[in-house]
C-alpha cells in the first residue's frame, strides 16, 4: 500500500491518440531554417489589418453608456445582435434576388446560430456530438486537413467522397460507394458528411449548385438522410463580391430538406485573425441544443469583447470595406505567385493546377510518380532552395495521392510570392533532372 | 433502398448526455421575473470595468510597429511574452520571501504555460485527456458546479473528499475512502483529483498548507499519485493583497513531487471577463502535450487579441492596478450582503455562515433539514419576495445536503446587497413559520 506507483497521467482514448498537428512540423522546419518563405501557413495578410477601425471599434463601445456591457462575460450562444446581423447576410446570400428580406426566416435563421471560437470549435462540437470511435465520417477529397485530424483524434474514420478527373464530386462513383458501405453494415456508423463548399482549402474549388444537389439526391436515395456539415469558411473570400451568392448554402436550398444541417463560417478570417470570432448555423433543434451544451463545458460561452467589435465591424459596414480591400489584395497576390509558377515554366515540367476564383489556396498537382511528402527528396529540394508547401497527402481522408501540394498566398507580399513562386520551379527543375 | 429513414442526427455518448446547465434554468427565472434581484449569477462588477485602460491598451498596441501582430493568429498554446509574465508573476506568488527570481524556474514554468478560453477550457481538456466514461474524479466538498456539469458530460463519477463539520479536509476519512475504493477494485479508474484553493467557488475557504500537504500524503499513502488539477480561479481576488502569497500552490510545493499537476487560472475574472483568457500550467510534458494537441483540434489557439490586451495589463501594471479597484468593491459588497442577512436576523433563524476573506461569494447553511432545491417551498418563497440565488445541491459530486445555499455579491451594487439580502431573510423567515 505504501510503494510509489509510477506517477504518469493514465490517459483516455482522446489523450493516447493526440499527437502532434502537421502545422508543427511545417512551424517546426520554418523556425530551423533561416531566410526560408513559406508557402505553408495558413495565415492572412498582415499589411491590410483594421488596425484604425479597431481601436476606434473599442473606442466607440467604451463611449456608449451601455454599462461596458462589451467586457462582461456573454451569454453562451453569444451576442443576438450580432447573430441577428449574420442571419440576415446569410438570408440575404442564398436568396439574392429577393428584394425584400423574409423576416421570419432571418429571426429562425437568428436562433439557429451560435458563436463560437472560430468555426473549429464549431466543428469539434458537431463531431463531439455525433461521433464515437470508430466511427464514419464522409469528407471532400481533397478536404481541410485540420478536419481531417480533429477526426483522428476523436478516433472518426474519414472516407473521401469519390472525385473525377476534373475533381468535381463523381454522384454515381458516391452511390456506389455509399451502397457497398451499407452492404458491408457500416451504415449505423456512418455519421455526417463534411465538406468545404467556398473556395476551398485546399482545393480553391466552389461546389456547384448541381453537385450539392447531386449529392443530396444520392444520399437520400442510399437511405443516408445523416448530418451535413458545410465549411464555408471562405465564402466571401471570391475575388468577385457577387461569387457568395452565386452558389446558396445548404440551409438556402430546400433539396436539404429533413437532413439535421451545421452551417460554419468565420467572421474573423476575412478581417483580423487574431479576434477570432466564427458561428455555427444549426436549425436542427435537438442537435443545435446538444452543440451547446457541449459549449458550456468548453468555455459557457466565446469572448464577448471580440464578438462586439465584430457586431460593430457588420453594422457599420466595416467589414465589408475590409471585405473589398482583402479582395484587391488576395487577388493581386493570387496573380503574383500564379504568374511565376508559369513564367517560370512549371506547366512544362508536368504540373497542372487550377486558377482559383477566390480562397487563400494554389492546390497543385505534380508528375505522375513525384512525392511530395515531407522526408521526399523533392520536399527536401524545396527546403535547400527555401522555400515551403503544405505536402498535399495531409490533405486526404483516404488514398492520399502523392504528387499534391498546396500552396498559400496569403501572408507574402507579391515580391515574395514572386521569389517563393521561383524558388519552387527550381526545386520542380532539379528534381525533374 | 429509396425509403426516407428516420432523418434526426444520432448521437454520441457526449451528445446524448448533454443536458441544459443548470445555470440555464437560472437565466430562465431570472429573465421571466420582473424587479428580481439576483444573487445567483457568478458575474463581476460592471461598474469598475477598466473601458478607458482597454481603449487605451488597444491604442497603444496598434501604435507599435510590430506588423499588427496583435489582430493576427497567434499560436496553439499562447504569446510567449504573456506566458512568461504568468510564470514570473506565479513564481512570486509561490515563494514571495525569494528576493532575487530563480530564472530558470520562471523560464521551465513559462514552458508549462497554455493560455486556454478561460480557465474553464483548460479544465475541460485536462478532463478529456484522462477520463472516459465510468471513470472517477475526487472533488471537493462543495465544488465548482460547472465543474460537476463538465464531467457529467463526458460521464465521468464524481466523487467529494470527506470534510469535517467546519468543512475542512477529513484526512483520515479520506484515508479510508481511498482505501475502500482500492478494496472495490476502483482504483483503475480513479484519474484525477480536483479541487478550488482559494476563495473557493462555492464556499469561499481558502486550503490550508497543512490540508494541501495533507492531501498529498494521504494520496501517497495510499498508492494514488494520480494527476492532481488546483483550480485557483479566485487565487488574487482575496480582500488582503497579500493573501494570494500566503499558501502556495502545488506547483511551488515540494509535496507533490512525483504528481503529474496542472494549475489553472485566470487573467480576466479579475479585469474584464468579456476578454475571457484563462491558462493551465502543467509542467508534466507528456499530459500538456496531449491538452495542447485536443485543443490544437478545438480551436488551435485562443483569440490572440484577447491576449495581447492581457499581455500589456500585466507588462505595464494595469492588472494590478485594477485589482486592487476591485478588492475594495468586492470587501465592501461581502460587507454590504453579510451586514444585511445578520441585522435582518438570518443567524437567529437557524442559519450559519463564514465570512470570507475574498472571492465573489457567501456560502449559507440554513437549518437541519430544510430543502433550497429548485422546486422547494423555499425557492418559491424566495422568487416571491424577488430574490434569486443558486442551490447548494448543484455543487456537490454526491450526497448533496438539501440546505445550502450560495449568493454571490459579484454584480450587484451594495444598495442592492442589501435589499436582496433583506428579501432573502423574509423568505427565510416566512419558511420558518
Amino acid at each position: 500500500m505504501n510503494s510509489n506507483p509510477p506517477s504518469e497521467a493514465v490517459f483516455s482514448g482522446i489523450g493516447r491518440r493526440a499527437g502532434p498537428p502537421a502545422i508543427t512540423k511545417l512551424m517546426q522546419v520554418a523556425l530551423e531554417t533561416p531566410g526560408l518563405l513559406s508557402l505553408a501557413a495558413g495565415f492572412t495578410d498582415n499589411s491590410s489589418l483594421p488596425v484604425t477601425f479597431i481601436s476606434e471599434a473599442v473606442r466607440a463601445l467604451g463611449a456608449s453608456a451601455n454599462d461596458a456591457e462589451h467586457l462582461q462575460y456573454g451569454t453562451n450562444a453569444g451576442r443576438p445582435a450580432l447573430r441577428m446581423a449574420l442571419a440576415a447576410r446569410l438570408a440575404g446570400q442564398d436568396a439574392p434576388s429577393v428584394t425584400t428580406p423574409d423576416q421570419s426566416r432571418i429571426t429562425a435563421l437568428r436562433d439557429a446560430t451560435f458563436m463560437t471560437n472560430g468555426s473549429q470549435q464549431a466543428l469539434y462540437l458537431a463531431i463531439q456530438t455525433l461521433c464515437e470511435p470508430g466511427d464514419i465520417v464522409l469528407v471532400d477529397r481533397p478536404s481541410y486537413f485540420v478536419f481531417l485530424e480533429l477526426l483522428r483524434g476523436l478516433g472518426v474514420e474519414a472516407r473521401s467522397m469519390p472525385v473525377d478527373k476534373d475533381e468535381n464530386l463523381d454522384l454515381p462513383a458516391l452511390k456506389s460507394q455509399l451502397n457497398a458501405l451499407i452492404a458491408r453494415g457500416e451504415r449505423e456508423r456512418l455519421k455526417a458528411v463534411y465538406f468545404v463548399s467556398y473556395f476551398s482549402n485546399p482545393s480553391g474549388r466552389t461546389l456547384t449548385t448541381e453537385e450539392k444537389q447531386g449529392l443530396a439526391a444520392t444520399l437520400r436515395e442510399t437511405g443516408c438522410v445523416i448530418p451535413v456539415m458545410e465549411d464555408a469558411a471562405y465564402r466571401e473570400l471570391g475575388f468577385d463580391p457577387a461569387s457568395a451568392n452565386a452558389v446558396p448554402g445548404i440551409l438556402g436550398d430546400e433539396v436539404w430538406e429533413g437532413f439535421p444541417l451545421l452551417y460554419t463560417g468565420t467572421l474573423t478570417k476575412p478581417f483580423a485573425t487574431g479576434l477570432k470570432v466564427g458561428y455555427g448555423v444549426c436549425p436542427d433543434t435537438r442537435w443545435r441544443s446538444a452543440m451547446l451544451h457541449v459549449k458550456g463545458h468548453h468555455d459557457f460561452g466565446s469572448g464577448n469583447f471580440a464578438q462586439a467589435i465584430l457586431e460593430h465591424a457588420l453594422l457599420t459596414g466595416a467589414l465589408d470595406q475590409q471585405l473589398s480591400v482583402l479582395r484587391r489584395i488576395y487577388s493581386k497576390k493570387r496573380d503574383a505567385l500564379h504568374a511565376t509558377l508559369i513564367s517560370a515554366g512549371l506547366a512544362d515540367l508536368g504540373w497542372s493546377w487550377r486558377l482559383p476564383q477566390g480562397g487563400l489556396y494554389l492546390w497543385l498537382k505534380g508528375p505522375a510518380g513525384l512525392d511530395t511528402g515531407f522526408d521526399s527528396t523533392f520536399c527536401r529540394a524545396c527546403l535547400a532552395e527555401g522555400v515551403l508547401y503544405v505536402p498535399g497527402e495531409l490533405c486526404f481522408g483516404d488514398n492520399p495521392p502523392g504528387n499534391t501540394v498546396r500552396l498559400s498566398y496569403g501572408v507574402l507580399s507579391p515580391e515574395a510570392l514572386a521569389e517563393a513562386g521561383a524558388r519552387f520551379v527550381r526545386a520542380a527543375r532539379k528534381i525533374n533532372g
